[in-house]
């Protein structure tokens, strides 16, 4: 008995099929006596064709025309899946990002959630309805349609349930929980029953693919705990928790591998203070998130900056470098776009010294070389050639014994 | 130098390169000096895709889900023009309906425009830029999204104009005008350069498939200038005015068919006053439209109640006649779908005895039987065999010499 939440990505609705098959889901659940919301991204291929069409017009679609068009695709899904749970004979509607008073900035397609007004969301769910809300979309203030970005429906459910102080929020996707690896990349992968939101936060920042990171992180911050299952089997999935609820707290509880970052090389600025700065407001400005930063002084007192973009901010991040050639006064600019970065992620590592050691031993002994490295209390990331990815993270997971870990109970 | 408002049809933007001509004719309104609001349909295809995919999931969808699936497609088509007149290098912005303001009543899939708010409509004009809006679609007080029902996009376009008191409302479809009769039926139809409101809405009644009715309604109630015009090529279309600001008052300006309908007869009712009002208030209730109606009493002082419908209402309208059999005690309902209504239509027919007489000889002289009779000022209807319709049109049309009307001045 509670109120959930639940989501269903593009795969769990990529046909009529699949929609019924979450709509019987979807029932059970609330026949069992809970209020269920589900949160639904467009179906498989719906956003692709709508791109290919975009594609025989402009190379260069205004982004809020690109929302306005784009955010179509969850507002079929959410109505066929309403139809399907009513053709089951309960009371449902589908909602909309905008009906729901999801309200945005105006960043067109990488919008954030400022607020939630969920009146009508709580209207609805006295009414006895389950409802079905669009992700991925919401509205500015000024009444335009915007999409959050890649993973946003996973954002979608969380701040949903923030919103309505729901009991738990259920992420359906297209594995059943949380790996110590890509079981794709490492055979010996291990479902993880339980992970601490810092940890996921980092596997999912990490390329981990299974939560949108900013998902994780709105989680954490209201403590609405999340679960992980399979929309195609009823395996129970991985909970995600606060560290101090967990069970058992291990030293590296995965492997992580992201495939889609470019490295780029500011080199030769002057060193003086405040260079640094110049570059990353100015990437911040343009909503140009930068991952690992590395900035280190050259023998004739000038300075290079590396740092790493996501692949499809690539464009517009050399763009600003280019603009700013006049005021940084660089020697030139470099770029590598053949690179993976690979991680370690548990929440046991602050208290266990030598653990990013044993990580560059098992890239070592691979004969894999380092470009960068960045760590956090409970990460360990090291960029490395793109196509090493595959082994590093095997001999990795190896290395720490993760497919030893025995914790797989289903 | 005006505001004009143009209506484009889902043929006229039915794909990626057809909507690239629309925006080329935009522009170049725009860049002779004038303000656009255009109205646009959805793509060709797009709605029978939905429609294909509700129907795998169910066959009766609710209405409310039905138009928040089918609204899509018009977001599409806006969010794409603008893109399109964008690349153009014009100021442009797309709106759907509920971002005009156009505010329906809660009638799902067939709602009447109550009020336009169109505040933010003429704000975007006055920064100047090109207005994509999206037709067939409104939304209610209650923030649920609504659509117009068929022909919706010509009605959006007229009201539309109306609110912002537009000079000129363009309605461009894949016909370049109103004809004296289909041409498809009859070769030697000819183009009327001009016709009247009350000529036009008879014709578009009656099923002339150039205008919805409803739009000729308002048009004529606000007195908005229209013309229909071909968005495939330059000829200078049909313009729809004030009887008195025709130049020609003909007798008969056209012939229309209309094959959309179903004949339904309650047989043997009491012969007592308000049986009948009975009947039509109920399917009033229900939305339902009805057309021509006869009433007759027969030999045994019973009444015999026969009436013509839409077709899609057809299964709706027999479900409330056999809840009324206790109430309305008949003896037998009848149907009959295999009819076709074959109308004239002119402005100078009040003033011309014998135009009714004149149709009805040239149905006889093909051996056509006429069913019901329906007459206005201004036309004259026959209910006669479907299969009859396409040989009744030719033959009323060349009864009248509409073939020689040496009205087609382009």
């Amino acid at each position: 008995m509670g109120l959930i939440v639940q989501k269903y990505g593009g795969t769990s609705v990529g046909n009529a099929e699949r929609i019924k098959r979450v709509a019987n889901r979807i029932v059970k659940r609330k026949r069992a006596g809970n209020q269920v919301v589900a949160v639904v991204s467009a179906m498989g291929d719906t956003t692709d064709e709508l791109i290919e069409l975009v594609g025989e017009i402009t190379d260069n679609p205004p982004r809020r025309e690109y929302d306005m068009l784009i955010s179509t695709g969850e507002q079929v899904s959410v109505s066929l899946l309403a139809m399907a749970i009513h053709e089951l004979g309960e009371d449902v509607i589908s909602l909309t990002g905008p009906q729901v008073g999801i309200i945005t900035d105006d960043i067109h397609s990488k919008a954030k959630i400022l607020e939630i007004k969920s009146e009508r969301l709580e209207k609805e769910l006295e009414e006895d309805k389950i409802v079905i809300v669009a992700g991925f979309q919401g509205v500015t203030i000024n009444n335009d349609i915007t999409t959050l970005g890649r993973g946003g429906s996973d954002t979608t459910a969380v701040a949903v349930a923030t919103a309505i102080n729901a009991d738990l929020c259920e992420i359906y996707t297209d594995v059943d929980g949380v790996y110590t690896t890509d079981p794709r990349v490492v055979e010996e992968a291990k479902k993880l029953p339980e992970i601490s939101y810092e940890e996921m936060l980092e596997l999912a920042s990490l390329g981990a693919n299974v939560l949108h990171p900013r998902s994780v992180e709105i989680a954490k911050e209201y403590n609405i705990k999340l679960a992980v299952k399979s929309s195609f089997c009823c395996n129970p999935g991985t909970y995600i928790k606060e560290v101090e609820e967990l069970e058992n707290n291990i030293v590296v509880s995965g492997v992580a591998c992201n495939k889609g970052e470019v490295k780029l090389s500011v080199l030769g600025v002057p060193d003086q203070p405040g260079i640094a700065s110049k570059v990353f407001i100015k990437l911040a400005e343009e909503s140009i998130n930068v991952d690992m930063i590395i900035q280190n002084v050259t023998y004739d007192g000038v300075n290079d900056i590396t740092f790493t973009v996501d692949e499809e901010d690539f464009k517009q991040t050399k763009e600003v470098l280019e603009a700013m050639k006049d005021e940084l006064e660089y020697r030139e600019l470099s770029f590598d776009t053949d690179v993976a970065k690979v991680s370690i992620v548990g929440a046991g590592m602050v208290t266990n010294p030598g653990v990013a050691a044993r990580m560059f031993e098992a890239l070592a002994e691979e004969d894999i070389n380092i470009g960068m490295i960045s760590t956090s209390e409970i990460k360990v990331s090291c960029l490395i050639a793109r196509d090493k990815a595959e082994q590093a993270v095997q001999a990795i997971h190896s290395k720490f014994e993760l497919d030893k870990l025995g914790m797989e109970n289903d």
